[in-house]
Parts: structure tokens; sequence; C-alpha cells
């Protein structure tokens, strides 16, 4: 059994994490951290897990911690997983960050969008950590960047295309629409109720700092850069994401090329899939799954591509992907303690 | 492995009982009927089951059925039911009823509430499945009337205090609220979204089917009759379930003795929690959960207790129990494949 | 023209207001005051106002305000209206307070609830604001106490009941249910989207701060004590209210001679609507007005009566409400301005 | 005082026009039409016009009707409403057809996306009712084809563009949102509460019978062939749509001189708000209102637009223009009966 620490447990994320590795047959959590509800109890925190969590909130201490678990995950805020993601490492514990700060090679395009990074020397080693892509350089590694849910939901649609040159790199657009868990638990006006209720808007038009890495990985995959039109909206519902994006395709690629790439890089086993012609995603049939449901119409006329990518964006765009990543890493079977069935209801 | 069947697969309650055979250790997924999907696949019905669930929907028979089965799950309307369990029960297949058909000891109180009952002689055998309160019955028969969500939601709190004369047996009232999906999946004006949507209402005033099953139990239980006060209400929601329950103690009856009460009956290990004094059931606690939540609040001066109850229609109320009934059949941990996890969020 | 007044206009029921006299033909809006928002525009704190109100929001200064108003609404919290009052008071000003500071006649019941009062000398001129109810007071009084949401709720249907005995005075029960707009503006945990939304609960049970509001209007309507028992619960909706009713008929009293004291207080020319016999209210055929419908079913043989009601919140429960008892002061027909026609979608 | 019919009420979009004919000051309804409820009064079928409406469901004849009505809307399917129209215009009724049958001068085009269309002869006086685009030929007509929902989102902030060549009329892309209202009142799956609440979902992509409308007013508008990507979606809520548009724009375009287009063409004194630079249209802003919100960013360096328009989909994408095009028809002030206040909350 591998023992689990989760950094920061009590955020939206920190509470899959929590529910996840409860149900995960082959780790134990050992141990939760919380700056805000230090010492009390999870299931005080969340009812919901009454009987089934029975742990105490206590400080992040590196050290402490390292001595009980072998693979932390840090559920914390940009900027500060920075700070601790070197000393579990040099504790040999291995290391999955849910925040943006290990998602980058280039430390100058994180530091364009967020601040100085105090922890260059590591990533290097950190691996993107969008699990059917990379998987080889996860299961090698210590350090693992989980993909930001927007990223995720653009990403798996389109690396594949774009790796095999089947789209073209620039006029990408991804007009995208999250749930509100996707900013996270901290009341604010913009999460109130009766502010998201019954409403729906895009926001950061222009200006979202997903951007530079999504465009760091297209233009890897790609070998050339690679710039997208990226507009967040969002939805009034809880958990869930849906990506449409527009592209066109490169010449004399057709929709068979299209299917081929997509069904060769995400087999029946994996948790993408590949709707059949004419059917498309709804969030409904993803929403408390690790799937990512991806369907796709081609204009043959125009050459205009419009690609729809589904999450759960907790899960596959969260914790569900950081749990396969640990799989990955240590191991195990990819899909263990993820076939969750929640889906459509 | 015990080979399971789900005869009326396609509702809410049908895809319920799917998804929770599927990933249920202990039993195996080997039939489904359906009359209005019959021939057509179970994913192309339920598209969150893509890649998970593997069988087409066939007829309804029963003889054929039973060759690929140990247990059937009835998930069809009341008064058709009564139709097929006899034949199942023939063929040595143990029958889950989801209908009201097989709940009612006296067939004259089902046949006042329904119509005339065709299968008579096995009202004797048949065991009501609360599971928590006839456990031992449940454990002895082949033939289990699961009980309704609504008595569900309201016997669990008040069968116990009822069967130690804690409290009064008359002037009982039950607040009932429930999500849409208890209204089941056929379309109809009352379930479009926009007439529900920001919407709460009661509905069958003085006048639900579910009333009789109620006072039945509460009498036996009581050993006098009982008569209870019970409105439903629409919430608009999808899945959950809460019961505001007023009632009278008797003389002398403590916060205290209560709590003792459903303490004793509702272990730790159980699906049953109650709550710490002065907390109380929200239905996201227990949404996507087999459990039912119990809080109540007791005022010395009046002798008015209010119990609230909290429950998901659908597993608790419905899929969940019937499949806690068919693991306390076939000898099993009462919890196998109920260790859901979704909960708030 | 009526020149009015909002203090403290940025919360919900502020919004309400500002609507409401905007779209009002006898009465023009010349002054808000906000303290988070002074000196900010109203459209840009309610972008929904844009083109359509054009007022700057003001530091809250009695003398100042009193020059540019003959009306003022007080939308300020509890505990803060009863300082400002006594100044529009002094200064010819009408005062309509939706806070609880005059609300009471006894200032004891209002001090066990809240605090010290510190113009308790007003509190003999100040008329509880039920409009429906209390119209000849409204009329000759400077100082209106606007009445609660829940209040409202319960005392339409109850009041005419009470005050000709044809329902008992104890054993009364509210079992009601709010949208979360009646929770406020100001974020907080408990009313943040993922907190609110698919769940539902009761709160403060056996201890809300309305209870003793209500049990004094009661009371002096029955000429003898009254108590009930009072469970809120919090809605997943935005707007809306509906309160289920447990009472006990008075021996002889029968179905038609509650429908008649109703009807009798309640003509068709009214904001309350009595619906026919076998008919219920819904959130939805109020949201938006200022209706308030009420339905009702007696069960002869218990002698149980269940009256239900149902208001928008924010309008017959608040802004609304304070309008029509504007209008009343004023000598305007009593619905001017309140022809409000969304209902149902 | 006009004299209004509406032909087929009792629909979503009839429920709308039946509210705001009867708060319209210049207005009187006089006779509402349904097939499903012939015989039954409005506020049976609408509880929440009790006391608002007195009217009566009749047969839909045409010259019985012409009798009583100086205008009449026809709030009927798609390929009814040309059956009547004709009858209507003969008796000198004015005509708003609110389905698509009078919308387009090309009758080719409605027939590739309807079907062979019966009142030809009436399609070059039949007007596109875009009320603030085509204003004076509305006035001067007797029949009015009221745009469709979707085509009133995208054209508001693209007709004038295109008009003055501003962007590119090749590769123009609409991601569009709706919420389930816009599917109608009849039952269905697909608009069955728990289908689409928490739930989120593209629709006929590649396919929608609205693109050839919007092609068809952007070719004549840009004097020269438009052609569009549209894609629309299902958003879980009742009421509201938001338009995401991406063009590219000419030469030398800059963003003063989209502004300065859109600001010439939607005075202070229209429903269409252009907001402030970085702001952005919000559904809830626009709810229960006949604005039309714009917001636009343009990324100089890719010469890319995104142009957002928020309307409420039954009013100024339906209900609500087409009592404009009545005001402007009958030569009364164009927002009259139309300062709704709903707007957020």
């Amino acid at each position: 059994m591998i023992r689990v620490g989760i950094a920061g447990a009590t955020g939206y994320t920190g509470a899959e994490l929590i529910k996840l590795v409860t149900g995960h047959p082959g780790a134990e959590l050992t141990a939760v951290t919380s700056q805000s509800y230090r010492g009390r109890a999870v299931q005080d925190i969340f009812p919901s897990m009454r009987n089934v969590v029975d742990l105490t909130c206590e400080a992040l201490d590196v050290d402490a911690l390292s001595q009980k678990i072998d693979c932390v995950f840090l559920a914390l805020p940009h900027k500060v997983s920075m700070n601790y993601a070197p000393g579990f490492l040099k504790n040999n514990v291995k290391v999955i960050d849910l925040s943006a700060d290990f998602r980058f090679h280039d430390a100058t395009a994180y530091e364009s969008a967020y601040q100085e990074h105090v922890a260059k020397d590591l990533l290097e080693q950190a691996v993107y950590g969008l699990s059917e892509l990379y998987r080889d350089e996860i299961a090698a590694t210590n350090l693992v960047g989980n993909p930001g849910c927007y990223p995720t939901s653009l990403l798996l649609p389109l690396l594949p295309l774009v790796r095999q040159k089947l789209v073209q790199t620039h006029g990408i657009i991804s007009d995208s629409k999250s749930g509100v868990s996707g900013a996270g638990r901290a009341p604010a006006l913009a999460s109130h109720f009766c502010e998201v209720n019954e409403s729906f808007k895009p926001y950061k038009v222009g200006n979202h700092r997903h951007v530079p890495e999504m465009e760091e990985v297209l233009s890897l995959g790609a070998r050339e850069p690679v710039t997208i039109t990226f507009v967040p909206h969002l939805l009034p519902l809880t958990r869930g994401m849906l990506s449409t994006i527009y592209a066109t395709v490169t010449e004399n690629t057709t929709g068979s090329m299209i299917r081929k790439s997509l069904l060769d890089q995400y087999g029946p086993d994996t948790f993408v899939r590949v709707l059949p012609q004419g059917e498309f995603p709804d969030i409904r049939n993803v929403r408390g799954t690790n799937f990512c449901d991806i369907g796709f119409h081609l204009d043959k006329k125009s050459g205009r591509i419009i690609l729809v990518s589904a999450i759960d964006n907790l899960l596959k765009g969260a914790a569900g992907q950081a749990i396969q990543n640990m799989n990955i890493m240590f191991g195990m079977a990819e899909g263990m303690g993820l076939k969750l069935i929640q889906g459509a209801l």
C-alpha cells in the first residue's frame, strides 16, 4: 500500500483527492494538511465523509510529513507549491503538484504568467502530467506538474492532431466553459449562488493564465510555435467542463484520418472516449468520472474542424488525473481506484 | 460471483442499478431488459456508460432470463412487477422488487392504494426491505419488497422511536422534499426543466400513495394503529430527499433517550449516520451515497421533537438499498459495492 | 411625484427597491446610499441597470438626504436602522424600515432576539407593515416596520384564521423554505454556489430570530399567547419562499369557513390570491411578482389543516411590500408600480 | 388602444407575449388562440396570471379573430404560420410572425431549410424584424418576420460591422449558448429536468436551421456572400442566450473604429447596450429585459476580434422584439411596454 499525503486538503480539489485516495485499493491516506482548518477533523469540514474518513488536518511540515508518506499531492495555490516540492523530493517522497508551478519547461513562460520561480532547477525533471500523452515520462519521474483543467480539455483532443500535422497551427480557437467549482471554495461575490445561478458569461477575455501552458505544450508537440485564442466562460453548474475547439485541417486531411489519429492515441481501455461519428460530448456523461469524451465534425468545403471535449474539471481536470499519474508513477494499473460510475444523473 | 439481471433497466432507478452492479466486486451483470429500448445497447441509451457496460436490452422473458441469473431486480412500474415475480421465484431466482407490489403485508391496504393484487399468496413470504430494520428477515427470504424513497426517509428515523414508545403515535407530520429524479424518466410537462427550475411546490397534498405503506410499517412497529400527515414537495434538483418530521415525545422521554435509541439501532458501521447534537442533514452530504443522515431537536417545554433525515432518493431510497438487500440475501458483507464516495460536490 | 431615497441600496433588497422605484409612475428615485460602494455609480454595481438608473451612491447623511426626499427606505442591517430612523422622522421624511428594528411593539421581545433598542420611544407609533392586514394603521403613520419574509409568508394565511378563532392557537408548525437571496449578497461559504446548488437543508432549527416577530403578531391577533414551531430551510434557487403550515382547526370549523375567512380578507383586487380548492402554490407562479398565493387542505377526520403560501421573498417578502406600504402611506393606489408580470418562466 | 391577438398563446413565447401585451399601456389583449388548450382559461394554464389575465383560449378562426384585433402575433410552429398570415393581411390585420416563415427574402433558402413555401408572394413585402437595423422598413410594412433568437444574438453585434466592411466576411464563427426555454414547452426527454440540469452540450453541430437565416441577412448587409460556422449549445438555465463570435478584422481596422460603428448604430436610447471597454455581457444582466448587451476584445497582433452578445431569448430574442416591432409598425414609442426591470436577480 502506498502511503499518501495531501497538502491543502480542504479546497474542492483536495476534497476530491481525499475521496479518491480513500476509495483506492492500492493506497492509504495517512496525512492531510490545511492551513485554515489545522487541528480540525476532515469529517467536520466535509460532513459527507463522516464515518468514512478519520483524519485530522495538520500543519504542512515537510520533514514530519515525509516520515509517513510515499507520495504527496500538493493541492496548494499557484506560487506556493514550489516552496514545498524540493523538500519532499529530497526526502524521497514523490510529488504530484496540482498548481501551475511545475507545468512549464520554460521558466520564462511561467514567470511571465505568474511570478519568479524559486525552484527552477527542478523544471527539467518535472513532467507534464497529461497522462495519456506523457505516460512513459511520468513513469520515470518523481515530480509531476498536473495539468490545468482547461489545458486538459484542450490538449487531449488537439495534441495528437497537432503532432501529426493534421490541423494547422495558426488560427486555433478554444471556446471553453467551466463549472463553478473551478473557481475554488473561497467565498467571493463572483461565486455567490445568486450571482451565478441562471447566469452565464465569459471572463478574462484575451487574458487567461492557462494560455501559455497550452501554447507551450502545443508548440512542443507541433515542433513550431502555436498560438491560440482562448475564451473561458462560467457555467451555472457545479462540476464539468466542455471545450468547443475550432481549427482548420491541413491539406488532404480527411475525417477518417482525424478519427484514426484519435483512436490510435486513445484505445478503448483508456479514459479518453472518442465518440462515434455524429455524437458529441455532454458534461452529464463525464460528471463524476475520470473520462474525457471527444467528438468532432469536419466541414469538408471550408476545411473547418469542430472538436468538442468534455471532462469533469475536478476529476480528469484535476484530482482524477493526479491519481492516474500516481498509479503510473508507482507502477500500478493506470485506472486503479478510478472506476467511477457516477456519470449521467 | 452472483449473476444479476435487471428488469426495466432504462429508467433512473434501473440506470443506478446497472452502475452499482457493474461496480460490485461480488456480482456480475448478465442481463438487462427494457420494453421501450429492446435490442439497443445500454451505452447508446446512457452514453455515460460507454466502455463500461457492454450489454444489450432484451425482452422480459422470465424463463430465458432465469437461465443466466441468480437474482433479479424488478425496476418495473407498480402493478407490473407482481406479474413477473412468481415466475422468477419458481425458477429459484431471488427477487428484489422496487415497485410497491410486495411492500404490504395487508393486501387490502395495497389494493386500496393501487389495484387488485394478482400474487397475494406471496405477500406472506415477502419481506419489507428496510435493510437496517429487517435485516434478519431479509437474510431469510427470496422475495424483498424494496421500500419507497419517502417511506425510507421517514421510517429510518421514526421506526426505532415508535417501537420503543418514545414518540406518540398520533399527530406525526412528515414534510418531505424530493428531487426530480423521483418522478421518473418519462417526459412530462411537470418534469420539464423550465417548469421545475427555480420552482418549488407541494404535490398530492392529502393524497399520496406512500402513506399506507408508511402507516402499515409504523403500526406494526408500534403494535397499534399509527396515522400520519404527509406532504411531499418537489425540489429543483436532480437527486436527493429530505424529510422534516414533527412528532410529540411520550412522557419523560428525553433527548438522550432519543439519541440512545437511534445509536443503538444504527452503529457506526451502518449506512445510517446519527449526527452530533446541533447538526442537521443536508442533501449534499448524502448525494451519490447510500447514507441516510439523521439529526433531531427536542423542545423540552412543548415536548415537540423535530427529526430531519436526508437520503439520495435513487440510492438509499431505491437502488442502493436494493443492492444492500441483495448483499444481505446472499450472505455478503452488507456494504459491499456501496462504498460510494460522491457526497458533497 | 414622491421623492424617494434608499439607504443601503446595494444589497439584494436594495437593488429590488431601486428597480421598483425606477419603474414606479408616482415616485422618483433621488438618492441612494451605500457604505461599501460610496461614490460608485449604481450601473457599475448592477450592470443590469445600465442606461436605466443614473445615480451614484452617497454616504448616509440624514440631514443632507432629507433635503431631497419625502420617503426613505432603510434597507440596512438589523440594529443599524434604529440609529437613523429618528433623524429622518424629525425632518418629516416618512420611513419604511426593512430591518427588524421597528417590527415589535414590545421592546423586550426585540431585545431578547437582537440587542438593546436605542429608539424605544418610536415603537408605539411604528406600524407593522403587513399591508393587507394593517392597511388603515399604515395609512396613518410615518414609520413602518416592514415585515420579514418568513413572517409575511406565515401571517398572510394564518392571521385571519387566528383572529377569527378558526384554528387552535397551540401546536402550529411552519415548515418554511427560502431561496438563497434571503441570505443577502455578502459572500459566505454558506451561499457559495457549489455549497447550495443541488442541496437542501434546514437551518437554525429551534432557534430563529423571526419566531418572536411571528408570535407577537399572532398573539395580538388571537388576543392570547400563541407559540409556534418554525423550521426554515434553504432552497437551491435564487428567489422565492414557500411555507407549509400545519395547524388544527377549532371545533365545528369547516373548509368553507376557512375559505370564506380568507376570501373576505383578500379580495380579487389584492396581492393575495386564494387558490381554488385542490390547487396549491408553486414558487414559480409568484416569482418576480408581488403576489402571495395561498392554498389549503383540511382533513376532516383529524381536524388537521395544511395551509401553503408562496411569495417572492424579495418582493412581497421585502421590497414589493415596502413599495405597497409607501403607496398606502402616500395615499396612492395600493398596487401602483407593482403590476409585475414576471411570474412563471 | 391597439387591439391585439395572439395565435398559439400557450407556448413559452406565447406566454411572454400575453404578459407583455397585458402590461402595455398602448395595447389591449382581446384574443388568444390555442389548439391544445382551446376553451380553457389562460389563468388555468398559467396560474401566475391569475387575477391578471382574464381570457379564454379560442380556436384560430382568421375571420372571427380579425373582427376584434388590429394586430396579430403568430406564435405558431414553423410551416404553420404561412397558412394564416395571408388571411389576416387580407382583413387588414397587421401580422408579426414569430416563426421562420417570413424571415427570408429568398424562398429557395427557406425551402432548403424547411419545406415548400405556400405564401411566396408575401415574401417581398415581409420585413425582417431586427428592430434596430430595419426600423424604417418595419414602420412601412404590415408583415414582419420576427428574427430567431440565435440570429438576433449574432446579427446585432455583427451586422453593423459587416455592412461597414470592418470584419472579413469569411471565417466567422459563432459559438452560441441558449437556455432551455428556447426548445419550447412540449415535453421531451431532451428537456427533462434531470437530463439538462448540471449538464451542458452542443447540439445540431454543423447543421442548424438558423444558419441560412443568418447568412442571408449578413450577405445582404455585406453585399457579398457570407458563410458562417455556427455551433449552438444548451445551457442549464431557463432563459437567456449568449453568443461568442470570432472574426477577423479587415486591414487597418482598429478597436476604436469597431466601437464607433456600434455606438453609431446603437444610441443610449435603444435596447442595445455597447459595454465599456474591458466589460463583457452576462446573461444575468439582460434576463427578463429587452436589452442586448455587447462587448468585444480585439487582439491587434492577430487581427482576431471576439464579440460577445447576450439577450433574453424569450424577450429580445422573441416576444420582446415582437412588441418592439408592433410599436414601430403602429407609430408608438419604440420602447413602450418594454421598460422591464428584471435584470440581475
